[in-house]
């Protein structure tokens, strides 16, 4: 189709940029990105601008925490900085997201170390990629008792595990891994065979409820 | 939940604040969200800066046709002003959008008049908040030989279809509405008995294909 054609159909130039902008963000189609600009267009400009200035100022002036590398908007962040928190437990994470969604359980309140990915040769992500050195350093010097491994149930995520266990075991550290199993609330048929699996060999004396 | 609870959830305002505008499109919940806003933070700022500006400069400069009320760079739309373009044909349609998917059939060849809506009386959208009367205006003063009506397939497109019909009916005007009927590609037994049945109400003499 000549370009021609194509700038017609969307009838003007700004709202072809603004979808092109739009549509580059992952999961966002040109269709998705259109309603997105349209749904702007309708509501008042205060609102573009105020999304835009947030967008702007993210990028700015983000940090990571020099300890956790967790996102951050001072250069240690809350967590790191809260001496309620647990120092002798250290949860090792693929990614931001997964401090977020291990925060919103309540179920931990040690400290995190954030990877920035995990091994993975087929996308040429290797151990220097990531942030390994930072977490060999904190365990030698920081009280860390307990190094809780939160990584994806991927093969990726247990080769990560792995190469850290093989590189920080050693006497006086506890090295977990948080366990694999039935999701609570799914019934068992449902369950793919491999996680179900997995729950069977990882089974733990019956407490009560 | 505490308010400082959600905070350290995020770890970062800049961030929490981003999230908030994102989610605040349509079709975007919080967690799609997060997922952009990281996505932006692991790109170049540049593209952060130009996705910003090219909706500021949207919801800044964008025009309406003054004729159609298409979107437009200019005061007259890319359609309007072509000369090309069929003056006597006016295909009325609820929304800009509409105007694309029907740019893209490369089967009309004449002008457009967007309404900006339907009649809808549960949401309160009634004929005056639409561009009917700039409608009624182009219908007396230009050269427009026939109206199609390209409406939504809904009560609403159909009322105002109507609406429309009975304001602007008037000898020496012709005025169609795009058929509605089975998909063209779509196996009989999985198309809905409404529209099947209207395709049988409107078939048409057989020409071949």
């Amino acid at each position: 189709m000549p370009k021609t054609l194509k700038l017609s159909e969307y009838s003007s130039i700004l709202l072809e940029n603004a979808v092109g902008e739009l549509s580059r963000l992952p999961g966002i189609g040109r269709k998705t990105a259109l309603r997105l600009a349209l749904h702007l267009l309708r509501e008042d400009a205060s609102r573009t601008e105020s999304l835009s200035r947030s967008l702007v100022q993210l990028k700015e002036k983000i940090m990571f925490c020099s300890k956790c590398h967790n996102i951050s908007d001072t250069d240690i962040c809350a967590i790191c900085s809260n001496p309620r928190r647990d120092e002798n437990m250290l949860c090792v994470v693929e990614d931001i997201r997964d401090v977020m969604a291990i925060e919103r359980t309540s179920s931990f309140n040690g400290l995190y170390h954030v990877l920035g990915g995990v091994i993975n040769p087929v996308e040429g992500i290797s151990p220097s990629d990531l942030n390994i050195s930072t977490l060999t350093h904190r365990i030698t010097h920081e009280a860390i008792k307990e190094v809780m491994l939160a990584l994806p149930a991927t093969i990726e995520g247990d080769t990560t595990g792995y190469y850290i266990y093989r590189l920080i075991n050693r006497e006086n550290l506890k090295v977990s891994v948080i366990a694999k199993g039935v999701a609570i609330g799914d019934a068992l048929e449902f369950a793919d065979e491999v996680t179900l699996g997995r729950s069977i060999q990882n089974r733990i004396p019956f407490a009560g409820v």
